[in-house]
């Protein structure tokens, strides 16, 4: 369904940006893991509007609770739900956006699909939608972690437009990436991207970039042969979030550019542990892991909402104009990195179950 | 489930490289829908290797045969299934590749999953599966066509290596991909993609490059908010597709070097229908598509299969070497057009049931 | 997944009895049905312990609150999202149930599933799980009602113990049914029933009975031949509710003291509308509705919780004795019946959806 | 979808009486578990028209062709496809049956869905159509064999029309059932039994009856809360069943004359291992297996086609008449006993990996 994820570890979410709230219920999760709304918050903090000076300035508590599916502060195996409130309610701000179609957002969409919409605040194809997948996430995790040690996913910015930033996936740790407001892992392009970010606010305007992300540690034979590859549900994953553009795995689009002899990734051993010299796959195989990092990058667009005046139609369908108003992200790419993670996770613990009930860990 | 795709239109397929054969059963058709084995046979043999001097000359008959779920040449609305028997079996071929895996193939992953494989000609992952999805298109597009008309989905190779080729996506014509055995759109890129192509394979080395595709006419409103995105499931579809290392949609990772106010698709009025100006949204806005023509790219790595010695390992985990041999595409790109098609064909056909079953079309 | 039902027309239950509350995602609704909370409210009160004198006592508010899905009093489309907090908490009742299994209910089987339970009121296992179930048929129906007219469900006390209820399927109506606390079809049963469940409290004992359910008015063809039959999932619905143990159609078990001859029902034209003139089949023929009135029958065993010392085995397994405590149902069927229909109204949309998409309207 | 069941292991079947030919794709079994075409068979056998003389004479040869999924005599993990060609066709016997409804079939219904419908020997409509589940029961029992040992499932003939078998549950083997052609573990009642089947199909006529089924040595937590419980999609699995009317578990219909004094199953420790003292809850309680036998029954109605005029409708809906012709079971039931033990171990074996993915095992 629409807003469900997943065949053995199901997630479902639900929720518009102005209403009652916004959750998640996460179904088939291992029982007795630990489980606290403390645990969830803290990953819920770092997708958070107003966090620092680079994202929107928006007040969203977003205090979570989890009303089922917890016991004794640990998982029961029965589906946990997870809410958070929604507060910052304005709905006078979008008295223009019930009339009009902003650019490059999903009001025109919505409308078109369903005949009807929920105008305040982008209702649910709000970014809001996203606190059920970051809370699920932790529960992924958790999941993962209690049946395998050592997996690791760190996302990180890459890029935002031209200002490319230099990490190795390999060594990059998730000190590094949250040592900055920005998340990205190169301490030289810190102060470059803040700065370029307050400038675009200032300047009324947008900016987007990519984002990289590694797996280590992933166990070897994730991912199912067919439709359901590693490497596609990623995919689809990454690009179910807000405002995606691309994904790419390993060489990704510049693997074009190699011949065979090039990008072929040989195996060797190193002790009893099989290897590939370069990772051109990016850690899958045949839709498959192969026990080497997962590396794979996603593009984001430059936020749809800028303050400027801009052509558009209106809900009656007459030409018009429409100038952004509210408080924005002029750049989603800090925020977006714990929604990256949180998707991974996500893919991540679905596969490792599927994985045991076919083949044992 | 891994072999399985799509909610209302649901396609299992099944079939190893060698051994019986290969197929898929369709579920959930409309009925009435007229349906002949030579309907199939056209698009299989737009995949078949042999087709032109520039793919694999190993001979695959594919010829199909429907097994159920048509009744006096209509469709009646019951599992539909279609096989197609292998032939070309010559097992003696791959007792190399019982003993040792083939780099950057899916047979360590194989084994590193199950504990066992299908070591002949790949096995499960050997392009030959694709036959049953490019089956189960034909059955995808007619369901399509029954329901709303004018939908058009055309791919076409965009680039090998750094070759590229200019082509319109808002006039190219099926034809025009057609009448070449590259299958690109660029009438002056022909003769240099052939004689590259040669080249490449007469050097026992191996190419990839972008295949570029286009919906025209797609209705607005499919796709589902959340997961079912319809882009993140074209990009699932595409990277489930062989040899697959990216997928972007619209302005994809070059989006990511604009501002927001460069980027913006401003609507307007055409007549009485909503457009855009520009489609850096690339036909589809938070998940659903906006009437625009839908478009986006895939990246194909460079065919595994060379002819040289490439260090690597044995099943039983020593350090060892092996050389390519057989009859293989020295560039998938030309036989990966109708593979790119076949799997838009099943994902909106999917999508626009439904949206049938929830809003009405 | 365990808690997750239907694939169109999707719910997805959560909660326990004791906890932060309990409740129900909806997913892949018709838009723009209008829905209020007093439409759930009106159909959570019929199930409500607490409603009458000879239900539990306990006093349970249930009162729900739509967090999502639902806009200026219509659904968008979008997952509606029903909570209901738990407000009657007494832990310390259950004390005892920590340590020791009730005959007959769950506990053992959830310990021995999960290592672990949730022992407050049943947890998971409690009947309070039901109003999930019940607030979603409320918007069922409605999806329905906006689809097709003159569909009605109406579910009856049809047995308690031996006291048989004489009710016509074809002519009773919801009013009669709902004009008796016990809801019986029957007026001359009324008393009768009344008294010997105040009887049976009174004794600490409990009895069961049967419930008997028609639905007049179901469009022909719905339904899906092999696994997903409507009465297959009717089957499955009823065997799901709490405390069922058998499910017959039409003729049902009865029906094997027929022979061919005299069971078969024999089609005739009624003006131009095809019937059979007895309805052995109970509505449904192949596992698709025929037309006739769909009727069925749900064996409820006698509620598990007495007033009486009962041999039992405790968590760390020795053999010792539990006497039931507590304000419970000494006959569950008049709350049955709304339980009945509600998951009637949830198979039915989903199969009305799953029609729309295969064959249309 | 309709021809599809389970989530971990997974079965989908195709395939009509007359056509190509009718199978079964079984996806997400378990790797390198020895499979070959003698073990699926040898069960195809025991569902066989023409096995014995009081089953139908028609001539079914039934020979079934594994396609793939395994290799050198073992599951490769990957989907098995198995395929049972078509043979016995005799159009011309069905002309008739193209116009007219044939009463208590599902010819009326197949029309009223689709619009359209395969005629020939009841098309998907057919028992033809369970070859495939029972060949898929022998892939999910060979699955549960690699996991637990221990596990039996026994069907047999409990009642035909008036006529009762006494059968203790908790001894019965699977050669007491196999030893007579009518299935029945009670010795006493095969020759009554053959003989009251030869005498109503002399008379043109049919019966129906009841088969019970125990599952011995399940692993206790089978099955899932809330509508995934074990004995529902039991319930679901047996109503699939062409001809089926009614299921019951454990104490069942009858259960509801016992007061919960009477009904309840006390435990008590037989060793280190919980026991009930009865089974009234027939091996399930809150949906999940509690280490009990497993027993319940079906009810099968009286075989539709009879050797009489009958009157019903033609399809360009005029009142008309129709005689049953061909060669057809006068009992269903000998032959109902291996379809009831398929879908067990279709269910068990789904639940079993299921519980796997969430618990382990």
């Amino acid at each position: 369904m629409s807003s469900s994820y997943g065949q053995n570890l199901k997630i479902s979410t639900f929720g518009e940006s102005h209403g009652g709230g916004v959750g998640v219920i996460i179904d088939g999760c291992p029982p007795k893991l630990p489980l606290t709304e403390a645990d969830i918050q803290k990953e819920l903090d770092r997708r958070r509007p107003g966090q620092s000076d680079i994202v929107t300035p928006r007040k969203e508590a977003d205090e979570c609770e989890i009303l089922s599916g917890v016991f004794q502060g640990m998982t029961t195996g029965t589906p946990i739900c997870v809410v958070v409130r929604n507060k910052d309610a304005r709905p006078s701000a979008y008295n223009e956006m019930a009339l009009k179609y902003r650019p490059s957002h999903a009001d025109y969409t919505y409308d078109s699909k369903y005949g009807f919409r929920n105008y305040e605040g982008g209702g649910r194809s709000s970014a809001r939608e996203t606190i059920g997948r970051v809370a699920a996430a932790v529960v992924a995790r958790k999941a993962i972690e209690s049946l395998v040690s050592g997996v690791e996913v760190i996302a990180w910015v890459k890029s935002i437009k031209h200002l490319n930033a230099e990490v190795n996936p390999n060594t990059v740790t998730a000190e590094q990436v949250e040592s900055n407001i920005v998340r990205t892992g190169d301490a030289e392009m810190v102060q470059p991207m803040i700065d370029f970010i307050k400038e675009t606010r200032g300047d009324g305007n947008s900016v987007g970039g990519v984002v990289e992300c590694v797996v280590r540690g992933c166990p070897t034979g994730l991912g199912e042969p067919v439709f359901d590859k590693l490497d596609a549900d990623l995919a689809k994953a990454m690009i179910s979030l807000p405002a995606t553009k691309g994904f790419e795995i390993g060489s990704g689009f510049a693997g074009t550019q190699l011949t065979g002899r090039e990008h072929n990734d040989h195996f060797y051993m190193e002790g009893d542990k099989v290897r590939t010299k370069t990772n051109n796959s990016g850690g899958v195989q045949g839709g498959m892991s192969n026990g080497e990092p997962i590396i794979f990058r996603v593009a984001f667009k430059p936020t749809a909402t800028i303050m400027t005046a801009q052509p558009t139609v209106s809900t009656d369908k007459e030409d018009t104009e429409l100038t952004g108003k509210g408080r924005h992200d002029a750049c989603v790419l800090p925020r977006a990195v714990p929604m990256v993670e949180a998707m991974v996770w996500i893919v991540l613990a679905d596969h490792l179950l599927r994985q045991r009930a076919q083949n044992g860990l």
